[in-house]
């Protein structure tokens, strides 16, 4: 078995400003091609810290993937630390520097002179081209371990062990032939972790080829399923089998039997059953036309959103009558109907979408919580007016569960109609 | 100075199912309260690595903050692994016992026997009591090091760290009273990383007691300036001098000069100068009013934003010309010129701010390529239009190259009007 570490470098990381999503990615793909992930580490801009941990990794693993501190400032140390831990000079590698010099000339951008010390490699490793940033990467063995190092740029970082440092071990440390891995992945909302834990309790037990994960992308939940051996027509029988029993245990929380996030399915689905939808967005402020605007050719079906805070907008843009503010409050069934219904006649869309609440941290009531949100959705035969509570106090977390709360509802109700 | 290091153990986090952001909340307490963190460390549900992981540590650190393990289920092996590490005795501890019983109590939940192995602790350890949820949390000292064993759920985690955590580390260690750390940050928009590096090349000779780092949170870069020493008098005058002087070497591209989000900067302002705002976005998808709606008590300046995908949209709700549209097309100076007064005028705001652009993937012309975006402003005595170009081809990357952009272009013409 191949045993394998991965390393993230920067002060940024080892001080908390930003978490390290680079690990979890890296460790997923190398567990796909058998490799044992052992331990993951992270050391900041310190020459004798990266150092030392990289000797240390050196002993103990056959593969190691290090992130981060190849770009051209002066905290950027890991080569200059790869070439000082195994005694070995940097030097100018002249396929790296053509790398660079062909990402500029793309852009059209003017390479500047602190461009060029990310070409310096530790004498005898080999380049890694990477052709969505500036900073090259390199494969350097370090005894019986080989050592790829990898931009922190996730974007950049994710293509090129996709593209270079997976195919790089499989060619190097011969594929595992006869070994076959299958994937499945629901994605869920609106139960806790524990809960999906609990109500999947007898998976291991039903499934024993098939391995459960869960991964938490707040506030979805993506359950994924792998299957790794030998037998390919077991294997399929038996994850098929698996994913067909989780979707039933977590019923009609699950929104997607591909593991897709809320804005691909929704946009599929809405091209599907041809429906147009224009949204109203008070309390998301414009999240909802920002996650569905993220699918390209959105265009197709996302015709508008007024992302309408105050109550003047309200009554002038969506024509929400000043009588229903006033009798039940801009958080209410009766003014996110009437808030559905503005934005799907001023949009000329076939459904409206709308949202009123209140994210937070401050503006709740007794009657009225943080936390609490309307959703109204209007159809070309009905008006429907929803509210739910979210325990969450925080602004941000807020805003995101009500706007996939509030484009579940949507996908429920376009199924329902089709 | 302390030395501190964070270990997250679980086969979720080291198989990379679930990413693992309980190190940096951590690292940023520790930061705060003057401990040095060198390095994170993350290892499986398997008691060789744990045990041999945490004997590591203790010879290296003064401080040890160590997640996961304490729950219920055989793969919960964080205090066997510590009793194993330093050769004690796993013991049942009353004062955990009870912490346990209280909680569930609390909840009216019933037992299990298997909740009771979370409350047996290494002989010598001393417990924290966890109120957020089932798993006692329990100091131990190794050697010089002091080790604080936490639940991983983040709430817990969180809680514990805050209310036990950081008070022991301060009552045990006393305060570092001869140590002082100052910080600064600039934030910037609009010039690649490897030019302000080149910008800030002489800062190290400059500046020899403050440390520069970057900090790149995609399309900004916050450039991060910390002074550690005794003498507090001669660090405040160095950092403040490194401030003033990057300031000007970067001119223009700083938008904070504390270090702020570039919604959080334009919020200040936008309260200061008393403008409200209405925007009109077509490319940017609702992402300026959800960056300006994620600074609580928003509601103050930013009154409305009509997502007006469709040329329909910008006819009917924003009463743009269908001749402008005619004759330049939505992506032109022209066409968001209209939409920004159009957005002032129904918004009933001081100003008007719209986008219109080619996002992308496709959809670009060779006049027009992928990356162009307009940017239309309008104010009592003028409306202005802009045009400029992302190097990007990718969707979400140029949303937030476009919605920072415009955002950055409004706060020159406020502080240019005030």
């Amino acid at each position: 078995m191949m045993i394998a570490e991965i390393l993230s470098t920067g002060d940024e990381i080892c001080q908390g400003s930003v978490i390290d999503s680079n690990s979890a990615h890296i460790a997923v793909l190398l567990n796909e091609i058998g490799a044992h992930v052992t331990r993951h580490s992270c050391v900041g801009d310190n020459m004798d810290e990266l150092a030392s941990m990289l000797s240390e990794i050196a002993v103990r693993a056959d593969i190691a993937v290090i992130t981060g501190g190849l770009g051209p400032t002066i905290d950027d140390l890991s080569a200059e630390a790869a070439a000082k831990a195994f005694g070995v000079d940097l030097q100018l590698d002249p396929d790296a520097a053509k790398s660079i010099k062909t990402y500029f000339a793309k852009f059209s951008r003017k390479m500047s002179r602190s461009d060029i010390k990310q070409a310096m490699l530790p004498a005898g490793a080999s380049p890694i081209v990477n052709a969505y940033g500036t900073a090259p990467g390199f494969i350097f063995n370090i005894g019986r371990c080989r050592c790829y190092f990898l931009p922190g740029v996730p974007k950049e970082m994710e293509r090129m062990v996709s593209e270079a440092v997976v195919p790089d071990i499989l060619a190097f440390f011969g594929e595992q032939q006869d070994t076959v891995t299958l994937r499945k992945q629901l994605s869920l909302f609106g139960l806790p972790e524990a809960l999906v834990n609990e109500k999947l309790n007898r998976f291991e037990s039903l499934f024993p080829n098939v391995k459960l994960g869960m991964l938490a992308r707040f506030p979805v939940i993506t359950v994924k399923m792998t299957a790794v051996g030998t037998d390919r027509a077991s294997l399929v029988d038996e994850i098929e089998k698996a994913g067909k029993w989780s979707a039933e245990q977590l019923g009609d929380k699950v929104f997607s039997l591909e593991g897709r996030s809320m804005e691909a399915e929704i946009a599929s689905l809405l091209i599907k059953s041809r429906v147009t939808i224009g949204v109203a967005e008070s309390c998301t402020g414009g999240l909802i036309a920002h996650l569905l605007t993220n699918i390209a050719g959105s265009s197709d079906y996302f015709l508008f959103s007024g992302v309408t805070y105050s109550n003047e907008a309200k009554v002038s843009i969506l024509g929400v009558s000043e009588k229903t503010l006033k009798t039940y409050g801009a958080v209410s069934e009766e003014t996110v109907r009437e808030m559905a219904d503005g934005a799907r006649r001023i949009s000329g869309a076939t459904c409206g979408l709308a949202t009123s609440g209140i994210a937070g941290p401050t503006g709740g009531t007794d009657e009225k919580p943080v936390g609490t949100v309307c959703v109204g959705i209007s159809m070309k035969d009905k008006t429907l007016g929803y509210r739910f509570h979210s325990p969450f106090k925080e602004r941000l977390s807020n805003k995101q569960i009500f706007a996939i709360c509030a484009l579940d509802l949507l996908r429920k109700q376009i199924l329902m109609a089709s």
